[in-house]
């Protein structure tokens, strides 16, 4: 993308509207005030693909999102859901249409390279693919099982306690919309010194991370062996599943793990740190790694 | 749902776990303790249903959910995607197939009655239909227009600062899973006095609103034009249009809204309030319903 419309598209990251501060005592005037609000808007992922020869094009996701970081978005999406396997699947990724009223734009197409298969079924397949108990968390498992090319278990990564508990004020000096609105989730790459090397924030949890894994994809930088994911909410399986497709042998979440999240942890051999706080933490799964 | 299946499902609501507790300091022990964690599995809702005389069975949705109240989840579901328009459309509703090894039933079928008209393609457009401009915020405000069937901005509801100022307090008395693990989202019914007459809990917190609409749909009591809606979370775009679809005057977010949620709510009349606290809150749309 440009980057004069990656700039546009970070304007829009937030929206100003009038609204009233009531307060419930005695002093409750409520004058109207300008306030600023995350924007929430959808994102379409186009895909154009070459089956036998033939072109094809097909919108594969709808997304709500804030505005910003879009293309990687769309290749983070691609790959944690196993559409395509690296930078080199992807020919080319940009904005599809011209800008809206308001100078957004959203559609993103994806053209997959030639000659790579494009296994659209699997997107709806998702949590049925090697089932053999009907749906529920151990078939989902299997799935993660199915797409996933790490072995994420025996990659040796190790990070302090100390750093570990310095990461929620990190990913907080970095959430320049956060602080405005209060209104987004973020998700940070970080390093062994637990350093925050990179952070993408969205009001879906799930796109803010996409976001991140499609910046390393596009740059060549996956998998995450030398760095650990640090999350602004809680963890859910979804979240674990993205980290585990990136390969990262940590996720640590400043709110609660799921149940599925946990299991899916335990079964991959990721580390998984929950209610991470500057002084305590609780360790769910594999705490070898944290020393 | 049998009551006996209904209360093995919340005994499934959550889960044991060995983990870690770890502190940063100089007294950093960490010994192994047991843990509560919030369960997520996978519900699969399946629909059978006539078209020209001729049965078909289709799955229409797989949710990472919290067990408990599915059949709610499943009934709300079809109502807030526009798929069926009351209780009368709905012939039954049960558990499919037998259930797994840990005791859950992760598919939930509901039967259509016959002679509803039943139009999938909905679930697949939803952000399409009516779109002048492509994908886009207007779009997705036209999608909810063409779904809704009530005129909210006309219904009279009212309710005092104060009242509204008690809600979280009231929610959180409510929600007997999270208090064990911090992991789960709320949905209240509340009436004009403030009082919280029904509280569904989820991981997800669009499921959480389903469960409270599908249960209110079952007795019959939709609209909800005599009670508002609190959630404790963000007030996302999906929350507001599953508020619009009950018919609901007022919803109160204990976090921030979207955008679009902001755009929803003045589009259609419906009042929101963001950052609800004991003492104070912000009006973003219709101040005229808070007195």
């Amino acid at each position: 993308m440009a980057a004069s419309l990656d700039d546009a598209l970070r304007r829009q990251s937030v929206r100003h509207f009038e609204i009233r501060r009531v307060g419930t005592g005695a002093d409750a005037a409520g004058g109207v005030e300008d306030d600023v609000v995350a924007t929430e808007e959808p994102l379409e992922i186009r895909l154009g693909y070459f089956v036998d020869g033939d072109h094809r094009e097909r919108s594969i996701s709808v997304t709500m999102r804030t505005p910003g970081k879009d293309l990687e978005l769309a290749a983070g999406f691609l790959y944690t859901e196993g559409i395509v396997r690296g930078p080199d699947d992807i020919a080319s990724v940009g904005p599809c249409g011209p800008p809206a009223a308001d100078g957004l734009v959203n559609v993103v197409r994806v053209e997959i390279a030639r000659g790579v298969p494009v296994d659209l079924d699997r997107l709806e397949r998702h949590f049925y693919t090697s089932s053999s108990c009907g749906v529920c968390g151990k078939s989902s498992l299997e799935a993660v099982k199915v797409q996933s090319r790490y072995d994420v278990a025996s990659v040796p990564f190790t990070i302090r306690r100390e750093a570990l508990g310095g990461l929620p004020d990190a990913l907080r000096r970095e959430q320049a919309v956060f602080d405005r609105t209060g209104g987004l989730h973020a998700s940070g790459l970080f390093d062994r010194a637990g350093r925050v090397v990179l952070v993408r924030e969205d009001v879906g949890r799930h796109n803010a991370l996409d976001k991140l894994i499609g910046n390393r994809l596009m740059a060549g930088a996956l998998p995450f062996h030398e760095h650990g994911i640090v999350v602004s909410g809680r963890a859910s399986f979804e979240l674990m599943q993205k980290a585990m497709m990136a390969g990262c042998p940590l996720l640590a979440a400043v709110g609660a793990p799921s149940s599925l999240a946990v299991q899916l942890a335990e079964e991959f051999g990721i580390t998984l740190v929950g209610f991470l706080k500057r002084d305590r933490f609780n360790i769910y799964t594999r705490p070898d790694r944290v020393i």
